[in-house]
């Protein structure tokens, strides 16, 4: 039986190792409002108890996919009339994607882009699919079973939860090291050969360092290039971004903060040759910095793009610096660019035969909510209360938390006029083999037989766009991963937002 | 003017990067009161906004004296009889003293210590004293000033702050290499050459680490050996723990922690031939380790010792393993000794006469409150309010937080029984030199021109007494420093408890 069954004494030793690990390595969240000039208060990301069963094979397998979705999210993200082809519906009733398109249409009007090469960190995320594990003594996925990883969503900006990834392993590693573990279950199942290593936090700035290095020197009248790293005001969540900025530090390549919004617009500026200069808020002189690379940890969110929101875009895709994404890149995000890849012979157009096939094994059927035939076969699914339970309406938005799920689906349909209704995809759900864990959050451990992860995949690319728009991927590695666990029964995954785990997979 | 005054946005900002910094670091206290199973509130620990103000001279001094002061402490560990002589007059009014005194003559009684090698992890506490400081221009102290490092206290157990040091010094160094602190005060001050950097952490577990390779192979029929951390039960300082158990698995050596009190007497036991055994709570199977080191982060205050410290401390001081410190070389914390050592003559038998003069330049004068001619004459400044106005009183205890300042001695001895006075001694306040900063605690964040700092300078020995009271030194290092500022109206020293900040000293 994994994971044992704990004494209450064992139980409260083993959280009270967890709290004091994510304690002095930063592994935390700010708790929203109570942070003053001089002090705030902090717990510790949720993360599982345990690490949680996964078969070695499809974790590998995850890995190994990633070069091959980079290289089809690289060329996409210079296909510029296929975007427009397939999200230019969106537009009357999805304002972000008009906005952003928008941005996109006004940089070229203003005399075009000026830097031809873009960054991107990605991350693919994935769930298991069928049944097959042995839930018996051996612990272990039955290797005949017909066990499937099939991707959630790709993400091409803000991609969160790799340093939170990275420190929550190394703590179930620690656990492990000390013994821990395998004298709680009395066994020798939980060591270190079986639960990955995890580098997330310096990959990723080595990521960013060689966007910036691909940048090279400053082009203005300036003495010093660095990364800006825009993030949203008052993020409680700043664990997960600080760390890759104190990397980079650590390198000797300077990086800075801005917030987005305001601050934006009043410390950055444009030169005449369109350099993006920086100048540091807190300076009592005017010593500006000139940027190399523009790392997005905001903008992804329609809310952001008030007036100054779509304004300070703008001039940030306007600028020499490489954006990490650029706007086509960013927009191939929307959900609805991963039905439209679905879609048969689509994949075909950019990728060759085996790759193809490789990818397509991961998709789940999905579909447009339009007036096309096979969208009005998805409203006649989405709008059957039976038909329905099997399937997610999505939002053509970055990340989840506007998902409706299952039954509730078609009630909510009920309340969006039916001209609105393309700005959604149906996506079946992924039927995860169950396992078992206890999840340790700010809200209380529980024990439960049935959680499920999911396995996300960090890809960072580097490619050129000619204003020609032909294409070049000069870099393109996988750098990292991050497992998330949560209650079967709960239908999001968001750590942050108090839904589900950080975890480690425990290779099987 | 140092440190600049800084506008209110440009003072929010450094203080959110000190925070950021902290939460990532782990540079945290837990709020009392706050932690259950799944949950903890923390907050960063108080930090200088700016590296304070410190001459070169003098930290290099601390330094240097260490590893005299570490010689000293060794011999004094072994004379036996000495420490005796010096503290036996505590024992009617002092329980501490006497409970201390009483396991040593047990550990004697039975069979004696089987352990000849003893380690230490010491803490020389300084201030300094004079004026000589330029707070005009150019920022630094007159080198034509008679300042002076004037010992504060000796620490021999339970010596903290190693590792909050460790990560606010690196704070302060990471806010340099970023360009903050110069762009802020518009000048070129504050480099990384005039910060030095500080490796507690590493140097403290590395000392540990070569106590536990001079125990050797394990004793009794186990197959490993492990360092036991003693420590005080609901730590909410557990981050300045913590780190150095981490750093020790890094270097592959286990580390267990065992909280003070029953859980001592449960989770360990003597083998026949009086090995340390340890049987960590959290097993379902009985696999003991055998401690190789015991480092003691409790056990150095006097409520610890019911009926159950004192069955346990006499437990651990007659293993086999090597106590950091043994509870001779504990006893010597008391500033009883402190005293004792400052009587003319009295160092002298112990070092030759250059390390004699070099140790004795930091003392500042000190008396008994017996009934000594020296200890009536102290008792008529301590009943004098307009004498006892420089003039400390202070228990023969570990670490401060117990002592009477100045005019409040006179009020504070008519409470206490004349033949209780003997129980405190009575020493010269050090007037030091007054600089600017300012202070970030959870209480706030406020300027003030006169802050004062303390150099704490952390030493490490291993050295053996044979049975028949020979003493030699196995190992004399100095392997770390922390600085500890505080308005200079405020009495105390005591960062966790709220007085005072962690800090870097701004060389000059």
């Amino acid at each position: 039986m994994y994971p044992p069954s704990l004494s209450e004494s064992q139980g409260l030793w083993l959280a009270s190792q967890i709290q004091d690990w994510e304690l002095n390595h930063g592994t935390m969240l700010k708790r929203i409002h109570t942070q003053t000039a001089h002090n705030v208060l902090c717990y510790p990301v949720a993360a599982t108890m345990f690490p949680t069963l996964f078969p070695r094979v499809q974790f590998d397998r995850a890995r190994e996919l990633q070069s091959i979705y980079n290289e089809l999210y690289c060329v996409l993200a210079t296909e510029e009339q296929w975007i427009y082809d397939n999200i230019k519906d969106l537009f009357p009733v999805d304002p972000f994607a008009a906005a952003l398109w928008e941005i996109h249409e006004k940089v070229k009007a203003n005399g075009g882009y000026v830097q031809d090469i873009s960054a991107g960190i990605f991350r693919s995320d994935y769930m298991l699919q069928g049944e097959g594990v042995e839930m018996g003594g051996d612990e272990s996925f039955d290797p005949r079973s017909d066990l499937e990883l099939k991707q959630v969503e790709f993400n091409t900006i803000a991609c969160a939860g790799g340093c939170h990834a990275n420190k929550v392993v190394d703590m179930h590693r620690h656990l492990a090291r000390t013994g821990a573990y395998n004298s709680l279950t009395d066994d020798n199942l939980i060591n270190l050969p079986v639960l990955p290593p995890n580098n997330n936090i310096h990959s990723l700035a080595t990521s960013l360092a060689q966007a910036h290095e691909v940048y090279g020197p400053p082009k203005s009248n300036t003495t010093e290039t660095a990364i800006l790293f825009v993030v949203q005001p008052n993020n409680f969540n700043v664990a997960d971004e600080r760390p890759i900025e104190y990397a980079l530090w650590d390198s000797n390549i300077p990086a800075y903060r801005v917030e987005w919004g305001n601050d934006v617009l009043k410390h950055t500026s444009l030169s005449a040759t369109k350099e993006l200069l920086f100048h540091p808020p807190w300076q009592t002189s005017a010593k500006p910095v000139e940027i190399s690379v523009i790392y997005y940890r905001a903008g992804h969110e329609p809310h952001e793009y008030d007036q100054t929101g779509q304004d300070l875009r703008f001039r940030l895709e306007q600028s020499r610096a490489i954006k990490c994404p650029s706007i086509l890149a960013h927009i191939l995000t929307f959900k609805k660019i991963q039905q439209s890849l679905a879609v048969p012979g689509v994949v075909e157009q950019f990728l060759p035969a085996d790759k193809v096939a490789a990818v397509r094994k991961t998709f789940v059927p999905m579909y447009p909510l339009d007036t096309s035939e096979t969208g009005l076969h998805a409203r006649s699914l989405a709008t059957d209360p039976d038909r329905s339970e099997n399937y997610i309406l999505k939002p053509s938005l970055e990340g989840g938390g506007h998902n409706v799920f299952g039954a509730d689906i078609p009630a909510f349909l009920a309340t969006v006029p039916p001209e609105a209704w393309s700005a959604y995809v149906l996506m079946q759900r992924i039927a995860s083999p169950l396992v078992g864990n206890m999840l340790k959050s700010s809200q209380g451990i529980e024990e439960a037989a049935a959680v499920v992860s999911e396995l996300g995949v960090f890809g960072a690319c580097l490619w050129r766009c000619t204003r020609a728009g032909e294409g070049e991927v000069l870099r393109n590695e996988t750098v990292g991963w991050s497992l998330k666990t949560k209650f079967a029964d709960v239908d999001e995954m968001s750590v942050v937002k108090g839904f589900g785990c950080f975890d480690t997979p425990l290779l099987c």
